[in-house]
């Protein structure tokens, strides 16, 4: 096939450019034409090459990491960051041993979802293939190039890579690593690429990659996310922000309010599935907001509240900061919390329609008319009922690895795993059959 | 709910802009909110509303018809557009029993997709939700604006119709009968509107709207769906675009063979699951080539052919056009077929792979490991083994209704029926559960 010329799809993208993006995604295409055809024993033979090499090559790995951490440390980057930037043969082993996990998780190319015999004898099947080129744009953490790589290849796509720059030696040498492993499992070594340069235009080409690349996941910051979703021709799949909220019904369990609340909150602030506004009934306020303001302020969490939490603060002598919209509005990822009285259900249902990034949603409640209603109300990618706003995560969720949280309605909505990372096509089987 | 401020969401929309456009995308934001909680009962009712008051108000949709029907006589238009364009109260009688059809069809909303109880106890579903709401852009034939609208009721979304201008006398007649229909049912009138506005801006507006559109469908020509997909802000579902191919392999039934070919071409030459190149195997091509020749003239087919096929035709005494690389690439939606022959089954692979925009490709052979090999190979929303490229179709593969067929891998890929109209969401039922 000669990919220089794509024929129809050509006229619908940047296809006939040329650049070492464009190249890079134009041996990524030719990688998964010949990966999508592969029974499941190759696939996984490959991931299986790039958990032993992981760990035969583990002082490579170490060594090229070592740069970048001495690069971030020289630019003064926060300790917390360069932790999670830095490699230790204790986390590749781990690396190594969650690429082993994913070999065993079930296949889904090849699923049927669908099928029936028609009327006329026709046998319909809608089977699951492989999306093609998939491209992820990512910050920071080395270990998602291993991760992504290998649930792409799982899936059957050809995987570009386009990490942080300050990762960008760890990553090579990663890349090189896995590209190793793959052809030496007899799979082309081009269904793994590290997209070539560490500037933004990089970016912006595989933005405009139309008919090579089939889709992008940007994992990030609201900022990269918002970018990707506003300037990609390709189609993207948006993930992660999350503005979750947490409402304690009028009919609300205080003990168990209390504790999801402060687990939704405090558990993991960093992390796109923790609460960050709590609504609360008015016809439970009095009694829930001492104690809710006390386990806050015992985890560590500043309140930013109404005025009703305001003088709740003021009655218990904790201090409450003033919230305004932008309070309603933000995604604090750290340890303090928004907090709103609300005259009703509705109200707060209204509230988290206007703010909601759309991630999650809990509602604390004993009253199973005002669970059926707020899971019916609330239009976000997950709704809790007594449970902590933290269990939206492919982990929890049992799919046994996620490429990250579609905040999006098409497509993947939530945790995406594997079946997330395929398309479906229809094999319709006749004996010359025709329309009349 | 304060629509004209959407927190989160208006950071990446144009939702604080206002102009006619933006204003109908709001109140149809606020009528899918409305639509999502609402059982089936509500909205087959308002589906039934709309059946009766389609036949109750036919006068008045003639009339406005008419207008457009003149229009076009009077710019000299062609009879078989003008034809398209019409409607009478046949045709109206026939629209309605279609909307009564689709009533009768299972209803996607609430459907419970995947559902498991976690090991922690928490009990985790995963259903279907309406997509909120969803913009059509399409072009003539007035009796798309009911069926689009229907169906997007019956998933629970509100719609945003942007027909033809040619057509937009009528469209504002149905539409007006429409929403009054659904506001008989009780259901907000906003869940359907025509977008104002009979220039192009409008479209370009729609497009931009994101936060407030979920989906943008384009139905229509190669034109409109390239700017579509390129210039949306708000995410697509292309459709339609059919470069389909018949690959007649070493290993046909020769009969079979042409009456798959002549079907594929020429039983309804102008939509986009007609066939429109012919590759046939070269160990096949002698006994071949000569009957496809005679069959494909006699349906009134024009053959634009490679050298071989050239030399049939002058053999056979039947004009063969030469073929250039134009004719692989083109969709005639007429009576026109480019034809080649090829080394092998892997040629055919390649010349597809190339040339097709991935709608239908269709293999006639008797022997199982070539249609195997042809099925793993081509990358195709559907792959037909010894039937007609003509049965990608929603109503033949028994959906009930299609709203289009989309080309696009994510989402949706093939004929898109009621439950390509729906996103999903996970709910997840505790009892106090918090992550440890």
């Amino acid at each position: 096939m000669d990919a220089a010329r794509p024929g129809y799809a050509g006229s619908m993208s940047s296809a006939s450019q040329t650049s070492p993006v464009i190249d890079t995604a134009r041996r990524a295409k030719e990688a998964a034409a010949a990966l999508a055809p592969l029974p499941r024993t190759a696939r996984d033979g490959a991931l299986l090459a790039i958990a032993d090499a992981l760990v035969a090559r583990t002082g490579e790995i170490v060594e090229a990491n070592a740069a970048d951490v001495d690069r971030a440390r020289a630019a003064g980057t926060a300790e917390s960051v360069v932790d999670r930037l830095t490699l230790t043969p204790e986390r590749i082993a781990a690396i190594a041993s969650d690429v082993r996990d994913v070999v065993a998780l079930p296949d889904p190319v090849g699923e049927v979802v669908r099928g029936s015999t028609l009327p006329n004898g026709l046998e319909l099947r809608q089977i699951r293939v492989p999306l093609g080129v998939v491209g992820i744009i990512y910050e920071a953490r080395p270990n998602v190039t291993v991760d992504a790589a290998v649930l792409c290849l799982k899936a059957g796509n050809a995987v570009l890579l386009r990490g942080s720059s300050s990762a960008y030696s760890s990553n090579t040498a990663l890349v090189a690593v896995l590209r190793d492993a793959v052809a030496s499992a007899g799979l082309p070594a081009d269904a793994v690429q590290l997209v070539p340069g560490e500037s933004r235009d990089s970016v912006k080409e595989l933005m405009r990659a139309r008919g090579l690349v089939d889709v992008l996941i940007p994992r990030g910051g609201a900022s990269l996310i918002k970018t990707v979703v506003e300037e990609s021709v390709v189609p993207v799949i948006e993930t992660g922000t999350g503005n979750c909220h947490v409402y304690v019904d009028e009919h609300a369990d205080l003990d168990t309010a209390v504790e999801i609340l402060v687990n939704s909150k405090a558990q993991r602030p960093s992390v796109c599935n923790a609460a960050e506004t709590v609504l609360v009934h008015s016809g439970i306020a009095d009694a829930f907001l001492p104690r809710a303001l006390a386990a806050l302020e015992k985890a560590g969490v500043t309140v930013h509240g109404d005025g009703a939490w305001a003088k709740a603060g003021e009655a218990e002598g904790v201090d409450v900061v003033p919230a305004t919209e932008e309070d309603w509005a933000t995604e604090y990822l750290s340890y303090d919390i928004a907090a709103a009285v609300v005259p009703s259900l509705d109200a707060a249902v209204e509230h988290i329609r206007r703010w909601t990034s759309g991630h999650t949603e809990a509602i604390v409640t004993s009253d199973t008319t005002a669970a059926r209603r707020f899971v019916s109300l609330v239009d976000s990618t997950a709704v809790m009922v007594n449970a902590s706003t933290r269990f939206t995560d492919g982990g929890q969720f049992g799919f046994g690895a996620e490429i990250g949280i579609s905040t999006q309605k098409l497509h993947a909505r939530g945790p995406m795993g594997l079946p997330e990372l395929t398309s479906t096509k229809y094999v319709v089987t006749g004996e010359g059959h025709v329309r009349g």
